[in-house]
């Protein structure tokens, strides 16, 4: 294939995927008619469907394209800079949908078994950046040594599902900041 | 009205109360149908909107329910042993569908406003009870002096939030024990 037309298919599913985010974030994976997803996307339901089988797929492509995302900051930064920039851009944030797509994987892991089979290799891959950005911390002496790193690595994943949820509904961020400090006090070398 | 009587509705609303938690849990809203609820609840139609007016009504008694119990519990031992009733009786709860109705409600927050309104208040009460129990435990010399208790509050809240949607979803209780112990630990005097 070209070089320009593989551009351009890329270009085209990253619009549709960005389309598609807000629309699952803004009305829930059901609410989220095909008529929706047109809307939303300023495409056909012929032009979305020749880029992703159906509805299912779809979804999961946003989903997939945020914990890919996700593993990468936390590889890089960790779990306590990636809660600190969902606070900054908290705004943006709930903008693009990631929260909204949070809240929806979080809703069909629990009403749809065939879907939560699907999500646990992703789940999987974001606990593996996870546990081995602590123990990288861990050997360069920043990290408490009285507490098991997995129960820390808990801790951190327990205070980050709180986080999507209170921006997922909307509450405000303006005191979370100082929460974040103790949170990662809590988890660092006296 | 006689006593009987009024003792036969209470508990017949309470009956209606708990097939509709367990339906709202594992349908949500929109997919809790009325015949879904019949089912659920084991009455008709006409029985059960003699005690509620819709179904929007009954949803927020459900939820009106759960929030009146968490107060209680607040005011008598905290956030934290809150967290730690839900641990214990994860299995539990899960059935009785609290936890499936924390995140209907978290979803609704997001995608409806006429229901946020009405729920503002219900929040403003758990919250106003863990702030004057984490008064209590300064008073008392038990909690940390360093951080302003509005912060411990806002922590204290967010790891239950986590919890919820740790739980909601599914995932594993085994090693939340220690997580909570460090949460605890977070928030005391040293």
């Amino acid at each position: 294939m070209p070089r320009v037309s593989q551009d351009r298919l890329d270009a085209r599913r990253r619009e549709i995927l960005a389309g598609a985010r807000a629309c699952f974030s803004r009305h829930g994976y059901e609410g989220a008619t095909v008529r929706r997803l047109e809307e939303a996307t300023g495409l056909s339901r012929g032009a979305i469907f020749h880029h992703f089988r159906d509805k299912e797929s779809l979804f999961l492509a946003v989903a997939e394209d945020d914990a890919a995302e996700m593993v990468e900051t936390v590889a890089k930064q960790g779990l306590v800079q990636v809660m600190r920039d969902l606070l900054t851009r908290a705004d943006d944030v709930a903008e693009t949908g990631w929260l909204g797509t949070q809240l929806e994987v979080s809703r069909r892991l629990r009403t749809d078994q065939e879907f939560a089979d699907r999500w646990a290799a992703r789940a999987a891959a974001i606990a593996t950046a996870t546990r081995d950005r602590l123990a990288r911390q861990r050997a360069a002496g920043t990290l408490r040594e009285d507490v098991p790193p997995e129960t820390l690595q808990r801790f951190l994943e327990l205070v980050l599902d709180g986080l999507v949820m209170h921006l997922g509904t909307g509450r405000t961020t303006a005191d979370l900041a100082p929460v974040l400090d103790l949170v990662e006090e809590a988890v660092r070398r006296r």
